[in-house]
């Protein structure tokens, strides 16, 4: 069987494909971010769900290089980020899902694990969010911001799914906050994980 | 606001909304996986590009449930499948992507980590195979089946993108082998771990 072997030359393929068939404007920093959501998920379809609001992408870039604490929802979403560039820059990411605690918190106060988790990460005052699974995540992020409890720097929010998740990602495009979601039911940690690696490279140069 | 929080109320209602949706016929062992695929992406595509060959789904269940080695491409769907239920059976789960015995051969040989990891897993029996990401892991693993060196119980095999997924799909397709794979260049990490995870479910009875 032939087949082209070297990772690196494999991407770069993947990115000049995917480049010479999306349609829509981007901005320049916008355009790493689209190419590894649809890299991602072999979907052109996120060039049309994809939203930038608030210049998310420069202010991410700004935050994640000056240093910050960034949280995940789920640990496939913490597993795809690259810890490796992330080390480059003073910044650390952090998952609770797992924790004993959260789960003690979570059957206590009868919500779920990720509203848990989002709980302690705004305690933890947590600037940037990176949230790809749970509607309810989301949900509990955007009451913080609506009361005026916080005001993160950047919001990746792209819940998948068919109860809540849609929902969940128009109350976060409706606030005054800068954010990175999609329309409709698509997302994953994959496509979450992907949209903060695009940042991270290029917030280290990659 | 208002939004459910029960975990298990919010999972019960999706698969509700995507089995009401879905159009295609399939067998009963089937639909768990389809709906699972589409769960984990949001994108009911999934119906339309999901294939089976050899029931795969009836011998997956039996093979996990009998306690099998199953092997994965990636870290993303490795944290991606049910640990606790995986328990439950006489199964276990590896990665090798990121051993230094895999970075060193691969450097060696000159080929991807994912091939070298498909290597390490041929020669260790390995039975069960979850591809989320890797072309060159699939094709990999079809040149040892083409060479009558492996004979695996199922493969499931979703990489995802635009240089190989694709073709290396097709190949697995045509191979007398037990697999699930998807048309065209949708997949992921994602939806390798949400297809192991519905047989897994079927073989413990959740």
């Amino acid at each position: 069987m032939k087949y082209i072997k070297d990772p690196l030359k494999i991407e770069e393929k993947s990115f000049e494909i995917i480049k010479s068939n999306i349609k829509r404007e981007f901005t320049l920093d916008e355009i790493p971010v689209v190419l590894r959501a649809i890299h991602s998920t072999g979907d052109y379809d996120y060039e049309n769900i994809i939203r930038f609001k608030n210049k998310p992408v420069n202010v991410g870039i700004e935050t994640i290089r000056g240093g910050t604490k960034v949280f995940t929802d789920t640990k496939m979403a913490l597993s795809g980020i690259n810890k490796k560039s992330l080390l480059i820059t003073e910044s650390s990411i952090h998952c609770y899902i797992d924790e004993e605690k959260i789960y003690e918190i979570s059957r206590l106060k009868k919500i779920t694990r990720s509203m848990a988790a989002i709980d302690k990460a705004v305690e933890d005052g947590t600037e940037v969010f990176v949230i790809g699974n749970a509607p309810t995540a989301l949900f509990r992020l955007c009451e913080y911001i609506e009361k005026g409890i916080i005001l993160p720097k950047l919001i990746i929010g792209v819940p998948v799914g068919f109860v809540g998740a849609e929902e969940s990602k128009e109350i976060l495009y409706k606030l005054d906050v800068p954010s990175i979601t999609t329309k409709g039911t698509k997302g994953g940690s994959n496509v979450a994980a992907a949209i903060f690696n695009a940042i991270l490279y290029m917030a280290v140069g990659r």
